[in-house]
């Protein structure tokens, strides 16, 4: 049983607040996408939209592998045909292999939006619907507001689902438009579509809006009542409250419902590819997204973290790993001494839930979340954190002061930040200075100059992600920080933390972490 | 039609990743939960928590008008008298008027993970309510993982529901603990638990996990097979990929099929209430959340924009004042010019959709949304944008230079900065230092004291929020950040950006717009 998906992340995920793609982003969205498996891929509206215009020139050139495009307009315009409407020309100049062509399915859309005759919205459709099919391309007849329409006025919203498949549609798409339908509905929808249409050969799609928090079990529903071809954004990008997130609903279709949609080795990368798409997004992923979700194979709460130690299915409807993810046991004050047991054997391996190490920083993790500290994503400081509470840790420097200045000089140029730091390394002290683009780049720069004589391997030492969290944002200016840094030396990946009022001083926390994990992990060796 | 809502904010939704309450924390979540008028708050577990049970000591005696307090725990231990398990007595100890008791219900559990024999389990769920009965509480019958334990083995998950009704429980809740399970597959247990139990008048439950997506699916589906008692959490907190969210469930409940679950004026206060809650458990709400989340009224594709400005409903499934939310018209490239055409009538009432200074801004909008600048959530810094690209704007004042130095005098004491600025306004200058928690609390005080004599109404003016935003982590401490700073006079409330490399000069350009913003408002008069 083969399930058809089409991704529109280019295209209705770019409407979602706070989505923003550049051409370049665009041409990686679509890279990540094909990698996938995932077919089609609704790049943008070229009709309107002068940007991806010049998308689709280039990427009509990528090679891609097992991902076709498809582009996004409206039918064409009151009053002219097919061929004089600028817009459908430009949506044919794309060379997108398949066009989306949107109509509207709602009578209330056409009376009180497009200002029209019933008659004249037909004509738009069928007439759009044919012209570009006499041009060779396959056409997908986005039926807008089907669901509204088809409660409003039944006879009608088919009328219109008839004329797109009379004039050759390839796939007639049923659009939850403004995401207020309920499954029963949606099911009904689509039974009355397939019986009206009498053509059983004709593919039916769904397109769904999560206003009510439905968009996934509107989109299952759909295809449990006949529906093969199923629109959605690999993240759940889109308008308002986003469309139906594929990277949650291919893993249940694939290993609870027995279809198939993905290439055989598509659903292990899902994760990983559906971080690369928000990440181009510039977007944090919700880390309660189902599957991909950075907490969606968390453990907290102790009796489950015991649970799932003894028996994985006892508390994971799935296993991490298909969907390529994995199990988090989380260092908190409500996982218990468990959690906190099974991280400490890293550095020692004799200890155990009742050891009282596990019991004293269990007691003092508890302390530090209180004020704003969360090491759940920061396994390194989390060690380091252990290696001084059990006295296994010699500082492999110490900072004696440091000065951070941000200037600016006049009301025009750009600002500069220095940094000067004075450090201490087995009886011998350095001072080093440098410049950045801002503070904590300056600051970072002039710590790694002065350790660098002791350290050369620091050379290889790379911070790749630098976040911040603002804990009580209502103190304003004054707000506590968190600061999490991710480094790397090419073959290993950390992550360490720091919480202060002062963002330097913060920084300088997770930057003083990160180059003493390293040097651990080195064994102190040059 | 009413359905009772139990909130486990405190309790299941404090096992979420990231979240940690305080004991004062948990007390403004359930005054927040009274007044939307929740009747039930499950507020912790004290017979395994200590704090939990201190929470309870001060809970009980807070003067609720509409919420009860429920008390979580396990049955009694293996082998032991109710009577005689500390856990239970420290439950009983709480005061709480409900007790919600979890017992095992998948038979692999009992095998597994508890390892005692199914009929030791039936005696500990029996024997435990009973006796919870006996010392006059309602008890709450958690059956853990019912769905699964159906599956598995129908005939014993159907004989623990028994087990505790016969012992006189007051509510059978039914638990997707892992979230598994589809719509379907709860409606036929749900079922199959009033058919066996043969008690019409017991109160039957569902308590459902997001880890498919579907957990607000599953809600309904249980409430339409016949529970009336639905467990969730306000916001969607909880173990992995969080709790059923109250806050988009009880909307669509109320609106869309008639139940009604709170009191009258509690539906139009969810957004705020659900926002509280957010706010005091640390959390971004995402800003896609159905109903509540800031994007869920938000239009961005220009032709929504123009269609719900003609008309509401197409575009809006429901009314966002029903649920105390209200319509945002979003400023950004694909929102076209309308949404600015918009906007931009507050500073100029003449202007149209094709008035050049609307094409010019939208096409501003277009680059600076490149270069990681966005409009959406700070319409006081667009307003001054547009402002100046009217040439309606003269400043008030500018900076001539500012200096803001960080230092960290040794290794032990805490890390001080302090800034100076020099201000031009009206032909004279003014310099003027101040110390701070951190630079630009420094900066932002410095800033104020030289412009305070020439402004004395920025005496009244408070930051009230400031967020931070990496925009391209991978550039790690060189990123570009995003800072949205949030004012108030009192009386009004304003947002105001700035982009920069340099987090310092980015909260610099926020903190000038932000009182450029005040004085305009003010018609400049002190």
């Amino acid at each position: 049983m083969d399930i058809e998906l089409l991704d529109t992340t280019l295209r209705d995920g770019a409407q979602g607040e706070g989505i923003a793609f550049s051409v370049q982003d665009k041409l990686a969205v679509i890279r990540a996408l094909d990698e996938l498996g995932i077919p089609w891929i609704e790049a943008g509206s070229p009709g309107s939209n002068p940007k991806d215009a010049e998308l689709f020139s280039l990427a009509v050139k990528l090679p891609l592998e097992r991902s076709r495009l498809c582009a996004f307009g409206p039918t064409r315009r009151p009053s002219r045909t097919p061929a004089a409407d600028p817009g459908i020309e430009r949506l044919l100049a794309s060379g997108a292999p398949a066009l989306s062509i949107f109509g509207k399915s709602w009578d209330l859309h056409v009376r009180e939006i497009l200002r029209i005759s019933q008659e004249e919205n037909l004509a738009m459709i069928a007439e759009t619907v044919a012209y570009l099919k006499e041009q060779g391309r396959l056409v997908f007849f986005d039926a807008e507001h089907f669901f509204d329409g088809f409660k409003d006025n039944p006879a009608y919203a088919l009328e219109t689902l008839k004329a797109a498949s009379d004039a050759g549609a390839d796939r007639i798409v049923l659009c939850d438009t403004n995401g207020g339908s309920f499954p029963g509905a949606i099911a009904g929808g689509v039974r009355a579509a397939a019986d009206y249409m009498e053509k059983p050969a004709l593919p039916l799609g769904i397109h769904a809006h999560n206003d009510m928090g439905l968009a996934l079990a509107v989109s299952f529903a759909a295809v449990e009542a006949g529906c093969v071809h199923v629109q959605g954004t690999l993240a759940g990008f889109g308008e308002r409250c986003g469309n139906a997130a594929l990277a949650a609903f291919i893993p249940s279709l694939e290993l609870k419902l027995g279809y198939s949609c993905l290439p055989p080795e598509g659903l292990a990368r899902i994760s990983e590819i559906t971080r690369v798409v928000a990440e181009v997004a510039n977007v944090a992923l919700p880390p309660s997204m189902p599957y991909v979700g950075s907490s969606a194979f968390s453990h907290k709460g102790g009796m489950h973290s015991d649970g799932v130690l003894k028996l994985r299915r006892s508390f994971e409807h799935v296993d991490p790993a298909l969907v390529g993810s994995h199990r988090r046991i989380l260092l908190s004050e409500v996982g218990g001494r468990s959690a906190v047991a099974q991280r400490l054997r890293r550095i020692d391996p004799a200890v155990t839930r009742d050891h009282p190490a596990a019991v004293l920083l269990a007691e003092k993790l508890k302390e530090m979340e209180a004020s704003g500290w969360a090491f759940e994503g920061a396994g390194a400081s989390f060690d380091l954190l252990a290696r001084r509470e059990l006295g296994r840790h010699e500082p492999f420097f110490t900072i004696l002061a440091y000065r951070v200045m941000s200037e600016h000089p006049t009301g025009k140029s750009i600002a500069c930040s220095h940094a000067w730091v004075k450090v201490w390394v087995d009886g011998q002290d350095e001072i080093a200075a440098a410049e950045g683009d801002g503070p904590v780049h300056a600051l970072d720069g002039a710590l790694r100059r002065a350790l660098i004589r002791f350290y050369p391997q620091l050379e290889r030492v790379r911070l790749t992600d630098y976040k911040v969290r603002v804990i009580n944002g209502g103190a304003a200016t004054a707000a506590r920080v968190r600061v999490l840094i991710e480094s790397t030396d090419g073959r290993h990946t950390w992550t360490t933390l720091g919480v202060s009022e002062d963002i330097i001083d913060a920084s300088r926390a997770a930057l003083v972490d990160s180059i003493e994990y390293k040097l651990i992990e080195d064994g102190g060796e040059t």
